[in-house]
């Protein structure tokens, strides 16, 4: 692969397309170590200037990571999850052979703040439980959810472990609901302070917003929660349909 | 509304909620001041560290936004986008009553990179058609658009001008192509520098990148389209079902 400087494209999109082919067919191992700036510069006889650029690119796209003093890696694939499947992390997990377990950060009964209230359709001030916690496949961090569910509609949720336990399982099988469908909002913002630290990541850092309402099949909400998923290691993908 | 102490949601918590009620409620309007840092901490008896990490939080969603010297203004509502519907940037603007516009940086024929004839299921160095706009409503820059089209499914593309006019309309009504589903995917990552200036924003910037392969009634892809999406200005909604 030569690179064309009487080209439309700049030279360094086609360094970065050439090394992402490279990265996506699997050409270099997962945390493998790309060859230094000056190698690369040499092999495509490029500038550095323009290696720096296609590695900032492939940087920021998450696809290679630094560690400082010791060069430039190669990310694991993000985790790709089909975006209109009404699943928990735990299944997603499950699917991939990864092992889902989460931190609690909290689990309390508390009166609904309003905009809560409103999105699961209940009186201001019921009381629902806060369920707060980080959810990490083979022991890495990868979300933070921050979920309220009605108290009347599960009560005793929180003797469960939802460390262990998965919370879609729960109020499957111990309370019966059937969760038939839900409306999801997915955002990019930056990470927060407190995002920062429980998801280990150096500011600053893109996240993926999830916000769902999950309801039942009687038709009222069970659920709402927002993720905040590492923009890093995650994407979604949907299948798209002409508008009715 | 008053902020308890005792309270298992922290206060900064609390007084982010009662801000992102009375914002989204329309209770202050858009492009208008907030109070000050000080007159919030006075108004809700805290202090003024607890009103700026609120103001953060907020920021940081994109509710509001800081002029240097001039204070914290309410941000435009996110143009909140069906993820499902195969509809364009234009149509999607036009729903909205807003007109939607476009700068053409790049209307060219290249040989295919051999990811994007990949994605395309075409002939490696295969001729497509490289187009690469910023989109924007009501002359707000709000999206890159890089997408590549084969050539041979639509010669003479290039002679129509796609600042004016929409690609989808241009493959439907003179080329007789039926869009008929698309496989997507969202990702969330930092602007890059070009995006920056394109876009008019200021680093860090979180942008949500979708990733787009279009196809024809036929059974083969008409577009590849990868595509920045300013983090502060847009969301998607979808609706999920439980997984088949």
């Amino acid at each position: 692969m030569t690179l064309r400087r009487q080209h439309p494209i700049p030279l360094y999109q086609q360094l970065e397309a050439t090394l992402r082919a490279r990265i996506e067919s699997g050409q270099y191992g997962t945390h493998h170590r790309l060859p230094s700036e000056r190698e690369l510069a040499l092999h495509f006889g490029v500038s550095r200037m323009t290696v720096r650029q296609a590695l900032d690119a492939l940087a920021q796209a998450g696809l290679i990571y630094g560690k400082v003093g010791k060069g430039t890696f190669i990310s694991e694939p993000k985790i790709d999850q089909q975006l209109a499947a009404l699943t928990g992390f735990s299944e997603e997990m499950h699917k991939r052979g990864q092992a889902a377990t989460s931190r609690v950060l909290k689990a309390a009964s508390v009166s609904a703040p309003k905009e809560i209230a409103t999105a699961l359709q209940i009186d201001p001030k019921a009381r629902v439980f806060s369920l707060v916690r980080v959810r990490l496949a083979n022991g890495e961090p990868l979300a933070v959810e921050n979920g309220f569910l009605p108290a009347h509609l599960c009560p005793d949720l929180l003797a469960h472990d939802f460390a262990r336990e998965s919370l879609y399982d729960v109020l499957r099988n111990q309370y019966g609901w059937r969760l038939v469908r839900a409306q999801q909002t997915v955002e990019a913002r930056l990470a927060t302070p407190d995002e920062l630290k429980l998801l280990e990541l150096k500011p600053p850092a893109p996240i993926l917003v999830m916000e769902r309402v999950t309801m039942v099949e009687q038709g009222f909400p069970i659920e709402y929660v927002r993720s905040a998923y590492r923009g890093d290691r995650y994407k979604f993908n949907a299948l798209l349909t002409p508008a009715a």
